[in-house]
């Protein structure tokens, strides 16, 4: 079964060690990981050669997802509150395929928490800008993120390290293919 | 022709005035505006009645899209040097579905530069953890979702607003339901 790696591990210092460990722990648990990284099998389209770099590999990753039987992404948080944006995209993307999305993350705060500390407004109920922060007990993320993990039958798990160790601890990952690697 | 409108516009302080001019602009352009907040046609299904609030307010927007022969998002930067993350979800769940996907955004700023504000390194390659900055000339936001909107042959346009105003002009809006509106 085939399962893409969502996440913003592609902007860690060593990409490709990072996405052979991905996928070595998905192949301990029977299931073979597709990262962002990978070339396509039989190359890309060529028509999309007249693509900027950046749109070819938005082409790539969306055929992918396709190609995917099911999704993991890295939701731990990125540059703000709430996952790595391309992340969310990609989730939302396989969430629409009706195929199984899986998350995970080394944050346990929950979102309203973190959406707090990022307007520096602990108690707060809207931001500087007076919009409304989204205060629903308990969620990881943007609502959306954590009901299309839930509906779509994933696993969505949740580790407490700190911050230093969030880019490498990847026993939450493991978790969550341990998790798709039963259903085979 | 059903346009879905995503966007953080449903934390502004009154969300159903926003809808409100939000869809009487589709209006003018021939297109049925239709708002995260609207009530799904013939209500929620019944067995999301067991569900939370906030996984039964996801169940409703999939509904929605699905149901939207395009989507226009507003990408407005939220909370980070990326769109809201719910909208960013909703964009790849609809580029996923094969249909136009169209954005705009009040802050013109591109997305390398607005992400090095957001790290405080003017002129860097990384942030403080390591992780690389998505550096591609003149993209809005991640890659996916600038390439989402082009591959879908959707519009996307970019106004230069000060921040004060950010979340009020709908100029830039208008502009994607026009074009949209040219297509019926």
């Amino acid at each position: 079964m085939r399962v893409y790696l969502a996440g913003p591990d592609v902007f860690l210092p060593d990409p490709l060690a990072r996405a052979a460990a991905l996928k070595q722990i998905c192949a301990r648990h029977g299931l073979i990981g597709i990262s962002p990284l990978d070339p396509l099998d039989g190359g890309d389209l060529p028509h999309w050669q007249t693509l900027p770099e950046a749109f070819r590999i938005a082409r790539r990753n969306e055929a992918h997802i396709n190609s995917c039987a099911a999704l993991i992404a890295n939701l731990t948080p990125f540059r703000g509150p709430s996952a790595d944006a391309g992340t969310v995209f990609e989730l939302g993307f396989m969430r629409a395929l009706g195929r199984p999305v899986c998350g995970w993350t080394n944050t346990a705060a929950p979102f309203i928490a973190r959406t707090r500390t990022f307007c520096a407004t602990p108690a707060g109920t809207h931001d500087a800008e007076g919009m409304l922060l989204e205060d629903f007990p308990g969620l990881a993320d943007n609502l959306m993120i954590d009901a299309a993990i839930a509906a779509s039958g994933g696993t969505l798990v949740i580790r407490d390290l700190p911050r230093a160790e969030a880019w490498q601890d990847l026993a939450a990952f493991e978790t969550c293919v341990a998790e798709l690697g039963r259903r085979r």
